[in-house]
């Protein structure tokens, strides 16, 4: 019997790298991870990338013939097939294409994260029949994802949709980017890590965060103290949407979308991130 | 013999309507303006249009076919083919396919002004062969054209490319869209002047501009002053630039385009205004 074309998809995060063996119709077969931060160098990161798809693929290709490999990456580069000075990586530009096909000779799609997971919202999920919408993902970082006229929106040089690096405040917090103020220093994971801290430091609200030292500050907590009224933790939540509201409203002013999209761990803080952007955006 | 086919295209300004006869080739054969600001009332407007096309073919039919009709106009939504509610008209929502029908029956095309210039560049001008850029227009206003894989981007809803409307200054200067900050209270022919009679009142920067009384304080007497090397003018120049080229490094961020073009008559300052902007795009 003929063989069922699979692809596998990888997301390659700041913290943790996904992958998942795919049909044709979007049904996942396998889904495995391992943390990208523990493969740090180039060389070992794609030795276990490699390594992680052949484990899938063992279990499935008696059944399933791999036609291609779909990555998601930070400052990935669709064009060039390239990862290209990820911020959170001391990668430099990794020619991925290049990479993989030394073991897989199968075609190569790359993208960044963002627009990685528009394309998967254009296909399979809340965008399906949408033409013009945007994807915003905040994760540690912010990423976009434009889809326009029903295809994602590369630009002329693959690095469209880069919203995170839009600027929000002028000589305003470090990037690693190297600019200052990027809205991704405000609106993101890392960002209300940031304003929990400005807060904790510049204001005299009170505040169980006060005791929670350096590295458990983290934007899971700030959700937790702000689910449970911490006003310290609500006020981190007001700023980061008061900054991804208002940088929104510009973004539609450009684009003119149908829907915008958040996803990604800060996403998931529901009303709390919600209602301030919505708020801002107006 | 068979005649040839041509169309006309209007530019409503918010200061002169310019008329042209325009071969497929892009040739010009007859222009014509008015004051749009003497024909203020919708009905009293469009009737000077439709006398001014008529008396425009009347030289060309017996040798020409018009074939459709352009529109360029403020607030000019694509999809609708109406002008709604622009800022510096008090024309409400106009059907201007409806009210060009009763006399004409011939294709409509509608758009914002900067979306027909962004057209006119990829058919016939400097984006020729360009497949992403964007055209800024700065005249009274500030007005935006994106171009996207080779077409121009309309939105979902008609309204994509208000750069005018993008928020430069929060809080800051009010626009007579009903918001404040806009970039075009910033960076355009009326902005600029705004900029001059603020540095006037609160600066003590020596000018010749301090003896300009109101209305005479134009942008042409400002570029006049900043070429002669007046101090206030110059710095008038350096901050619309500041506002100009900081908001284009965010769409940029956004779109990725090629080659952003600038038009209209503040563009026409030249370096005065490319250099500041360039300084603060990057």
């Amino acid at each position: 019997m003929a063989k069922t074309n699979i692809v596998v998809g990888a997301d390659i995060g700041g913290t943790n790298t996904v992958l998942g063996f795919v049909t044709e119709q979007g049904e996942c077969l396998n889904e495995s991870r391992f943390k990208t931060l523990e493969h740090f160098q180039v060389d070992q990161f794609f030795t276990q990338l490699v390594k992680s798809i052949n484990d899938g693929y063992d279990e499935l290709k008696n059944d399933y013939e791999l036609i291609g490999i779909g990555i998601g990456a930070p400052n990935g580069n669709y064009y060039r097939k390239s990862v290209e000075n990820p911020p959170n990586l001391p990668w430099g530009i990794v020619d991925v294409e290049k990479i993989l096909n030394k073991s897989f000779n199968v075609p190569i799609a790359l993208t960044n994260d963002a627009n990685a997971t528009a394309i998967g919202e254009l296909l399979f999920g809340a965008g399906k029949g949408m033409k013009d919408f945007i994807v915003v993902t905040l994760g540690t970082g912010l990423g976009g994802g434009l889809v326009v006229r029903g295809k994602l929106l590369h630009g002329y040089d693959g690095f469209a949709g880069e919203l995170g690096h839009i600027n929000y405040e002028r000589n305003g917090r470090q990037c690693t980017c190297g600019l200052k103020g990027c809205l991704e220093t405000y609106a993101s994971g890392s960002g209300i890590v940031r304003t929990a801290k400005e807060l904790i430091d510049g204001s005299s609200i009170k505040s169980s965060l006060r005791k929670v030292a350096g590295k458990s500050l983290t934007s899971k907590k700030i959700y937790e103290e702000a689910r449970a009224g911490d006003k310290l933790a609500l006020q981190c939540f007001e700023l980061t949407g008061k900054a991804l509201g208002s940088m929104l409203a510009n973004i539609v002013a450009v684009t003119d979308p149908e829907a915008i999209f958040l996803f990604g761990g800060l996403a998931n803080a529901g009303d709390l991130i919600i209602n301030p952007t919505k708020k801002y955006m107006e």
